[in-house]
């Protein structure tokens, strides 16, 4: 069909430089959609309320090892992490589609805890299972999902949104999912070298279900209503708060300066990196898949937030020129750089 | 994970059955979901007008073959084949988000040949693509695309609404998907026995854009509104007439009565099936991928319909007990059974 010579490599472009490339070539058109690619969801106006829609696409030996991802956990994970799009626009999830593709070394019985564990999300988050395709696959297990969602169009909440001065905010804590995950390949290692040996997780519920069963924060959406409070922009934490930054800062033609002591990590998260040899902050930076939300609000709101245990301020909106900096606990300053969740397992 | 002893065999199942087992767990709970899984698109009620929402997700290997099917072509019909169900709703498609999975044998050439397939399909249908999501791939390639569109809820044809009495009418012509898709997989078989062998698809240009190129019809909805018939039921025909028909009766829980000389089916599809050895009507039956429309309508609107040379009347619904009959040419009657795409290719 085609010969390789003289082609441009997709590994050296990577992931973004292949989505700003192949987006260049889309033009928008129609009267209904008021976003496009380029945030969390797309927002389309049908009429009154925004529809918000997003999808996912899910594959067996590159998001997830079915060596250790019990199948109700991964349809589980998979509903969430797409929610937690629609959340990111400070909308209200209200649908999904569902589609898996597989082979059929899988029987019945395993698509039914996949679907379970699909179901099991959309029950807790009041959202509909609404269509979905159902195909074989040569080889492995394929799970696309697409959300939709609504909001009030005053309420929709963009990446492109920070203003110089605004406050940096993360909701929960992060890198223990990044954590949970060097633990599971561990105890998979093990387990392919003596197979008798039992998985040792004792004790390290928190870390393996933030790595596992992750929970989109539709609670944090709603705190912030009850709050009266509108970020100024929001993104979900999907391939780590380094990343993240970076989208929101280039989106809004801004800075930022982040301060490392400020970065919420839980106790069980920071001990077990110890234990791996890991940096607890770089599991924050760039370990991804904690599906927290990171957002900015006016210097004006900080009293709303400030006695909120789920919310954190982490730092604040500069001028562009400035750059986007990471201020360590000895006080050294660093440039915060985009790696993520590939690019730090590669390097590991 | 699991053991296979005492396990449900999926293949057994089947997807009708796969499907039928999964939907069961199922339960609707938002106010704003019309219509979820069972028609060939879900329909969401946020204001005004409705949402519809469809997604089909096609892997290499089982959907196509990258061996005779161009990436552009492909990109094409995987939007064609999508938008294919919003039509079958009576609905406009408005938006789609395109995600795909690929392994790093494909440069970046290869992935804008794709896009643009999929955009100039957009362009032509006055569709925004708004999302989609890029993602690595072990497996090959990986296409999911949902489509969103629109309708005004008094406009919008299930399945289920064929009534007694009523005319059963299909779009443009039958089976040429089919039979390009065999002439395609000949001069394959010829190539990798003989690679200087150069393919042969000399004047056959109709059947094998039916293949690799096929057009929704947004056409026949946009006719249909101003001709002013609005169908009882409607489906688009993915799997072969046969199954859709089966889909509409048994979701309408009625009979049907087909007429074979009625059945539209173009010479160069006739003539190159015969040269095969096929039965062009077995063809147009269960050959699928024609993506053209199957509908019902009441016989108040024949006179509607009659002159257009888009639409042929190929019999009509009778009672539940009557069962659903072919009509042979020599007067012989013949039950209509589901024969899918997949069961008549294992058959050859």
């Amino acid at each position: 069909m085609f010969d390789n010579k003289e082609k441009t490599n997709l590994e050296r472009l990577g992931e973004f430089g292949l989505i700003a490339h192949i987006t260049k070539a889309i033009v928008l058109t129609e009267n209904s959609t008021l976003k496009g690619i380029g945030d969390d969801a797309a927002v389309l106006d049908f009429s009154g309320k925004k529809t918000l829609v997003s999808t996912d696409l899910l594959l067996e030996g590159v998001h997830f090892d079915l060596r250790y991802v019990p199948l109700k956990h991964l349809g589980y994970k998979a509903v969430q992490v797409n929610l937690s799009d629609i959340y990111a626009m400070n909308g209200i999830a209200s649908q999904i589609t569902f589609s898996i593709g597989l082979s059929s070394r899988f029987p019945l019985e395993a698509v039914e805890e996949l679907y379970a564990g699909a179901l099991l999300a959309c029950k807790s988050y009041n959202v509909d299972l609404v269509g979905g395709d159902t195909s074989t696959s040569v080889q492995g297990l394929v799970i696309s999902v697409t959300s939709i969602g609504y909001a009030q169009e005053a309420d929709i909440v963009y990446r492109d949104g920070a203003q110089e001065g605004d406050l940096v905010c993360v909701s929960g804590d992060l890198g223990g999912a990044y954590v949970g995950l060097q633990l599971l390949e561990r105890e998979k290692r093990i387990f392919l070298e003596n197979p008798s040996i039992q998985p040792d997780l004792e004790g390290k519920d928190y870390i393996v279900e933030r790595q596992l069963k992750p929970e989109a924060r539709k609670d944090i959406v709603q705190l912030l209503a009850t709050i009266g409070v509108k970020p100024t922009a929001m993104i979900d934490i999907s391939d780590g708060l380094a990343s993240e930054i970076l989208h929101i800062c280039e989106s809004s033609a801004k800075g930022c300066k982040l301060y490392e002591e400020k970065i919420p990590i839980d106790p069980m998260t920071y001990d077990t990196a110890r234990e791996f040899g890991l940096d607890p902050t770089v599991c924050a930076l760039s370990g991804g898949e904690d599906y927290e939300l990171l957002f900015t609000i006016s210097q004006s709101d900080y009293d709303k937030v400030k006695n909120q245990p789920d919310i954190s301020v982490i730092g604040h909106i500069t001028e562009k020129t400035a750059g986007c900096e990471l201020i360590s606990k000895s006080g050294h300053v660093h440039p915060i750089t985009a790696q993520g969740w590939n690019a730090f397992k590669s390097a590991q």
